[in-house]
């Protein structure tokens, strides 16, 4: 969620890993662990070398700790139990997710399950950057890879989601 | 938290990876990602072969998700701002340590402190399989060791809560 005020690197790298973990617990849906193994890499030069580390960590997870990564996050336009995070809602949102038509909605869940059938991870991608045309298109075409393929594609659209979100936690 | 009916594996085995995420998603404290993983590895012969995926997770995480996973327990004995889960009260419990005398808290918040100031994640004991004056014996003993020593001994605690934390889920 944007920040009235962006904090400054100095600000980050001050922080308890408390204070860390609560500040960037979601910048990965879900993944508190992200955060918590982070922040012994401080002090951070900037919001970007914060993400390389992210990345590194993402990079370095076995391959059931990146399936599972994919797992923690919601399905698109899906009914999700215990709600969507406050991050999420609003990047489905910028997406024009809300405002899907019950065709399109139907679509996306149709091919939503159809994913989550064959690779037994929900489609992630970064709705900020990706209008309800190209995420419609993408779930078509992602859909043709491979697990393998599926879990580098995932895992990347992980990594644009969480700049995303530093960005409005901490100053560019 | 021990339910009135343990589940069988068989149920375990059907479990979406939504349902799954929401039962095992704090045998690992605060850390929904290791159910998320391995969630893919069932079925599960029994509730060992579960625990044993679990501890193949935790060993195959690179060392600064270790240290993270270590990072995201509360201290024993500490002021938790989020307040502690429910797990983790009902186990520090059991160890004795919500009857602690002024003297035992002070003594115990001093090591944590000295543990945490020189390791950089907190002092993780089972509670359930060790009582008080054992808890202040170790974080004596333990913090002479090595990060690494300490890395592994962490760990492996976590290994025996998640497993108690299981059997108090599903039947052996």
């Amino acid at each position: 969620m944007a920040r009235k005020t962006l904090l400054t690197i100095d600000d980050v790298n001050k922080m308890t890993s408390d204070q860390f973990i609560d500040v960037f617990g979601n910048i990965v849906e879900h993944c508190s662990l992200c955060a918590a193994a982070v922040w012994q890499h401080r002090p951070f030069q900037d919001v970007h070398h914060l993400h390389k580390v992210v990345c590194e960590f993402l990079d370095n997870l076995p391959v059931n700790g990146k399936q599972g990564v994919l797992r923690l996050h919601p399905d698109l336009a899906g009914n999700v139990a215990g709600g969507l995070t406050l991050e999420s809602h609003s990047e489905q949102k910028s997406a024009g997710i809300d405002s899907l038509t019950l065709d399109e909605k139907g679509k996306i869940q149709e091919r939503n399950k159809n994913y989550r059938d064959k690779f037994n991870f929900p489609f992630v991608i970064c709705a900020r950057k990706n209008k309800k045309e190209a995420i419609l298109e993408g779930l078509e075409l992602r859909l043709q890879n491979s697990n393998e393929e599926e879990v580098t594609n995932g895992i990347e659209q992980v990594k644009l989601i969480a700049l995303l979100r530093m960005l409005s936690i901490v100053e560019e």
